[in-house]
C-alpha cells in the first residue's frame, strides 16, 4: 500500500524502523528531510554510515567504543565492581551520575521468550568468565524494572550464586521529586517494602 | 559538550535535526542504528539520499512530486478549485479523505515574523498568478488553525479579494468523536459561532 510517491514511501518505511516511530512520525521526518538542504540531508546519511563503520563493541564488557576496548575497561582506577546493564544507553545514564566508579557489563538485551531472545543470545557467558578471572567483589544487576528485566535479574542471580561475589540489585522506590499520588501500586509497595531506617 | 564517543555524538546531533526530536530521542535513534545490521542502516542512509535526489516540487502547485508536475496538477478531472495549504503533509491528509476533487497550492509555510518568514518566502506570488490564469472558481484557505495560520489566511484573503473568485476557509468546530467537555473555549466558541441549521 504505497500511499506516497515511491522515494517518499521508501524513506517513510526506513524511518519506521526507528524505535517508537510509527507511520505518522516517519512521514513527518521524511518530509522534514525534503525540506533540508541536500547538504544537510547528506550529513545525516553520512553520520549513519560513519557511526556503523566506526563504532564497535568493547571486547571485555560489550559497551560501545571506537577501538578494541572501551574507556571504562581501559581505566585502571575503576573499582572491581561490575554493573550489569541491558544496553549501552544504561551505561551512559549511570556514567552521567558521576558517582559510580566501577565497571560495566552490557548484556545486549534481556531474556524474552516472546521475542525469541534466550540467555545464549546475551553476553552472559562472557559475564561469568569475567567474574571468574577479574577478582570482582560485587555485581550490581541493573536491568530495567520490567517483567523481562526482573526475570533476567533472577536468572543471573541464580547463575552467580556459586561464585564468591556479592550480588545486588538497584533499589526500587518513589522517584525523587515525584508525587506519591501518582506512583503506581507496585512501585509504592516496593518503596514501603524497601524502606530504610533513619538514624 | 561531547558526552559520547565522536561518531555517536555526530549521529545524535544529526538526528536532533528532525522535528520534535530532542537529545534523548536522538540518542535512542542513534543506538538503534548501531543495533541494526550494516545493510539495514545503509538502506536508511540510501533512502535519505535517494529521496532528496528524486523528489522535486511541482512547477505549478509546489506539492512534492517525482517529475516536473505532480499527480494532481496533471489530472484533468480536477475541479477548478484551489485548496491552499501550508505543506505537502496537508495535501496528503486531504487526499486521504477522497472527497475533495479540486487542486492544491502548497505555500511552503506560514507568515511568521518571529521565525523570519515573510510573504515573499512563501509561494504567494505563484498563487496569484494561478488565480489570474487558470479560471479558478473557488479558493479554500486551509492553513492550520494556529495564530500564524490564521494571520496567513487573513493576509491571503485580502490579496485575493480583488479577483473574481469565491474565498472560503475550512470550518472550525468540535472534532467528530470528541467530547464537549474537553474542547477548549476558543474551539467551542467557534463551534457555536459557526453552527448550522438542521433541516
Amino acid at each position: 500500500m504505497s500511499e506516497y510517491i515511491l522515494p517518499l514511501e521508501r524513506l517513510v518505511e526506513q524511518f519506521g524502523k526507528l524505535p517508537g516511530v510509527g507511520r505518522k512520525t516517519a512521514t513527518r521526518y521524511a518530509l522534514a528531510i525534503l525540506d533540508l538542504d541536500s547538504e544537510k540531508a547528506e550529513e545525516l546519511a553520512d553520520a549513519i554510515i560513519d557511526a556503523k563503520r566506526r563504532i564497535k563493541r568493547c571486547r571485555i564488557c560489550n559497551n560501545i567504543c571506537e577501538g578494541d576496548l572501551c574507556d571504562v575497561c581501559t581505566d585502571e582506577n575503576r573499582e572491581p565492581i561490575i554493573c550489569v546493564v541491558e544496553d549501552a544507553r544504561a551505561v551512559m545514564s549511570i556514567e552521567r551520575v558521576r558517582d559510580y566508579h566501577g565497571k560495566y557489563h552490557v548484556l545486549g538485551g534481556v531474556i524474552s521468550p516472546v521475542n525469541g531472545v534466550g540467555p545464549e543470545q546475551l553476553k552472559i557467558k562472557e559475564l561469568l568468565a569475567r567474574v571468574n578471572n577479574e577478582e570482582i567483589k560485587e555485581i550490581i544487576i541493573a536491568t530495567n524494572p520490567t517483567i523481562e528485566g526482573e526475570a533476567t535479574a533472577m536468572y543471573l542471580t541464580r547463575l552467580l550464586k556459586p561464585f564468591d561475589v556479592k550480588i545486588s540489585r538497584l533499589a526500587y522506590g518513589i522517584p525523587v521529586g515525584a508525587d506519591l499520588e501518582y506512583a503506581d501500586e507496585v512501585t509504592l509497595f516496593r518503596a514501603i517494602d524497601g524502606r530504610r531506617e533513619l538514624n
